[in-house]
């Protein structure tokens, strides 16, 4: 018999621990001993914040952009001996937005049960805050870097956004203040904009406005920090 | 200074309470007096099980699909008096596949603060347990009813499958079965299709696998159960 891969969401903020956690997802990380992650010492510190504890016990298997698609099934090995694993990102749900999707994927082609756990998404929570209609909605990711493209691209998902889908995406962090500005010089005033900044922090900051509105106020700071745009046409 | 809008999630299946809700939810929950609701009935259901008491205190008000696009400015009306309010669906994230959204665009308009708490969404506990990409992804809410309709939709998100972005969407519970024997019949037979069932219940079932292999294998039952459905050429 085959174990189990829990997807384990982890805090996007630190500051405020596990306050948008289920207890529950504390008692499966403790009951586990075999963990896939991106990073060994987030990983650890994570864990620790789950009150995981001796945080020896814990076996660590790397899984990142270096990762190798033949990897994958070494992965999984403690899976088909039988033992339970979780995945965990760095931040947020494994498999939004992160290379965990490859593991559930190796795992579907081995027939071993994915159990996914509640956590906070910066991509949902912004999905559900911007006021975009929550019945068609897509998230595209990052989008191309060289100035040109972008603004093909901006252009592209604005179309699709006239026709009704909601478009989320996001950018590396010292690129977001970049990117706001290419999206306000490139959009029509009357497209909707959202900014979604900080989530879960202290600072957060979800704001849904109109490109000419964006245009007049004055903007959130978005450099360095992580942020997730959407746009949309009401 | 005007109120807070809290979107609330409450359990997609009651039976295990509120394992899968962040207790930070019920501090929230058991601070407000004002709620917009799909249902009151369930509504109150819920309120109970997040600890809120005495239920009387509560004031619903109610916002469904027969809530004309006139009202949602009545709705927020506390809001702009200085209350706080919780927004809560029947199920699940509010502002994901229910009229929410509508709330949090009026409230947007009124630049009234809008919250975000975390909780389970079939939606996202979908895509994640899919394995499909997670760097882009998309919602689609409902296919058509009529069967030549539903078939052209089903190959169009078949081909955005195949250019690389992963494709769910939902059914009415009743007409689940059918809709499956239609993606078997009209999807290609290397096409990935992901189940998810009855998700966060006992019965959780969520698997994704070629076409060619689910015709060949024993199929879930979906007829009557919540159920989300999702394409992807890996």
């Amino acid at each position: 018999m085959p174990g189990k891969l829990y997807l384990i969401p982890v805090p996007i903020s630190e500051e405020n621990g596990l306050q948008h956690m289920p207890a529950y997802n504390s008692e499966i990380v403790k009951s586990l001993i075999h963990f896939i992650v991106e990073d060994a010492k987030t990983a650890r510190r994570f864990l620790k914040l789950y009150g995981y504890s001796p945080i020896d016990k814990a076996e660590l298997y790397l899984l990142n952009e270096h990762t190798k698609s033949a990897d994958y099934s070494e992965l999984i090995l403690p899976l088909l001996n039988g033992q339970d694993v979780g995945l965990m990102s760095d931040a947020g749900c494994p498999g939004i937005a992160d290379p965990g999707a490859e593991v559930v994927k190796a795992a579907h082609e081995k027939n071993i049960e994915v159990i996914p756990l509640t956590g906070p998404s910066s991509i949902v929570l912004s999905i559900m805050a911007s006021g975009f209609t929550g019945q068609n909605f897509s998230f595209v990711g990052y989008l191309p870097i060289e100035k040109p493209e972008k603004i093909r691209r901006i252009k592209d998902l604005e179309a699709l956004a006239n026709k009704g889908q909601a478009q989320f995406f996001i950018e590396t962090p010292y690129r977001n203040e970049q990117l706001l500005e290419t999206l306000l010089s490139t959009l029509a005033p009357q497209t909707q904009l959202f900014i979604g900044k900080d989530i879960t922090s202290k600072d957060q900051y979800l704001k849904s406005k109109p490109v000419a509105e964006w245009k007049k106020t004055q903007k959130p700071s978005v450099q360095k920090v992580p942020v997730v745009f959407g746009i949309y046409r009401w």
